[in-house]
């Protein structure tokens, strides 16, 4: 089959990788429908961690049930399946709280790579769930929207208490900031600020429900948010970036007693205990736990309720990675869509 | 009046202090019943922080009202009151969400000093809180460790979500540690591993509830309680130390979804927010908001259902405060009363 592989930074190929096979009793192989390029996968492009060796690439999936090994019971052959960034159980302790991100038997996919034609995954009945019917062309977008950016997006505002009548403020226009912003909306917020100062994100900000934009960031984005909210600060806030500056401004921006849920891959942010303990917020993130909300995103997805999928602004084939991984990395697209 | 004053590091005088007077038409004086010494009075004692002029010390108090203010309408004189190191309108968002020690117009006792015959409180209305009747000799000790180390635990153990059936685990064995396990029990913890290395203090996590115990520390006490969890972790951890050694203990001995609520006062702590993003733990703590607990927990001293009193191991008058600050300094007492 083909598949993405990294070669070092900024060297992205397309090349024959071997057909996957069952491995395991538990996995079951995918044909791919589509698949697409995470934010996550521009840190090794871009020089951050090593690559000793050629790696697969890719965490994010949508496709068709092609085979499935003895043990699985949950879906079968011809199945449109949708998982995410890990494999897992959802039987263990730790899943059956909602934690299946820390599965006590999960399996990253970074290593399997699903920017590929096909895909062993690992703990089938665990990890993927089955749409109730075959999706149209338009819903598959949406469908892979959830296996990543959707369904983090989800779990910040989930992390961060949204709920009825809250102020949510949302750190980070990417698509899972973005995304944040759809699922503060879904999950009843009154008001969502959304944090940005590109045109384009702003207007697919309002468009999946902000009511408010500010463009400052750091301590001056603070406190335009608390001139928004009475000099308080928002009940809710979603931190979807992951550098220092932006945690400051998450926390700075919560109320006494409010939430900051944060998904931004950490990097290099230190917060001292000290103005935690004063600022009495509340935090929760890390990586997202994507299956515990699949179901009820794929639920709203195929009756049309949301259109998570209107973060990809660029689609290409999968032969064409490198430029998709290119576009991102210049910022000329926030999510690219890889046609297989 | 008397009143506690320090002078210096390791200088604790008793001393003639004016009589306060209503500044406001919202405070109120009340004359002590009876007053203690905080884990926190002993940072400014053993050096850290400035001391430019002698000052009043002392922010736990339980009395009785001797005037109010014009405005004041929910404590009368006569009434029995307890109220906690800061005073809050009780009326503000702020408060109404139960972070009173947020109040937008919070006082801080400490410039008040509670360690003395009589106070000032400001915000009456809305800091104290009648006893429903009169209290026995025996119950003003636990009325006492209500104003803050019962308070502070119990919201450690709220922001920690305890609950029936979870396991939980404190960090620190100190007044608000041992409130914290009672706390917890309360709560309907279902085990509670209190980590103390010290006999006398075992035994009153004991009987407040402890089920276990464990005298490692740090990443040895972290494996202990991990084997006791089956290797997942508790549930939920109070961490009442305030050190980096403490909250890492913390953050370590908590399963993922779970929660640690800390409310030890941060000294040099810092968190890794890559450490904290994997460990998926939620974190909230800070200054207690006491005063939203006030009712529930004066009602349960008032019927004998809680003592948490018990962790005064010596009373001293007033007047042999520096005595108290001495025996605490020293590890001799782990909580000091002082008699007025």
């Amino acid at each position: 089959m083909r598949g993405v592989m990294i070669h070092a930074p900024g060297d992205i190929r397309v090349e024959d990788r071997p057909d996957p096979v069952i491995e395991e009793p538990t996995d079951a192989i995918i044909r791919m429908a589509a698949t697409c390029i995470c934010g996550s996968d521009l840190w090794p492009y871009r020089g951050y961690g090593d690559i000793p060796e050629p790696a697969p690439m890719g965490h994010e999936y949508v496709g068709v049930v092609e085979e499935v090994g003895a043990d699985v019971k949950n879906v079968k052959v011809g199945d449109f399946v949708i998982g995410s960034f890990f494999a897992s159980d959802n039987t263990c302790e730790i899943c059956q709280d909602g934690y299946q991100s820390r599965c006590v038997n999960n399996v990253g996919m970074g290593g399997i790579g699903t920017q590929s034609e096909y895909a062993r995954i690992p703990l089938a009945d665990g990890t993927l769930v089955a749409t109730p019917s075959q999706p149209t062309d338009e819903q598959i977008p949406h469908l892979l929207a959830a296996s990543d950016v959707l369904g983090t997006g989800w779990f910040a505002a989930v992390a961060a208490e949204v709920g009825p009548g809250k102020t949510v403020a949302v750190v980070g226009d990417g698509a899972v900031g973005l995304s944040g912003v759809l699922a503060a909306k879904q999950l009843g917020a009154e008001r969502i600020i959304a944090m940005s100062r590109h045109k384009d994100r702003q207007a697919l900000a309002t468009k999946f429900g902000a009511t408010d934009i500010v463009e400052e960031r750091g301590d001056a984005g603070v406190k335009k948010v608390k001139e928004l909210t009475g000099g308080l600060g928002a009940h809710c806030v979603i931190e979807a970036v992951g550098t220092q500056e932006a945690m400051q401004q998450a926390i700075k921006s919560t109320r006494p007693g409010g939430h900051v849920g944060f998904v931004g891959v950490s990097h290099g942010i230190s917060i001292d205990g000290g103005q935690l303990f004063m600022s009495e917020v509340h935090l929760h993130g890390g990586p997202a736990p994507v299956r515990r909300f699949l179901p009820e995103l794929i639920d709203l997805i195929m009756k049309g309720e949301i259109t998570p999928g209107d973060v990809f602004d660029l689609t290409l084939p999968l032969e064409q990675a490198a430029e998709g991984y290119t576009a991102m990395d210049e910022r000329r697209a926030t999510k690219v869509l890889l046609t297989v």
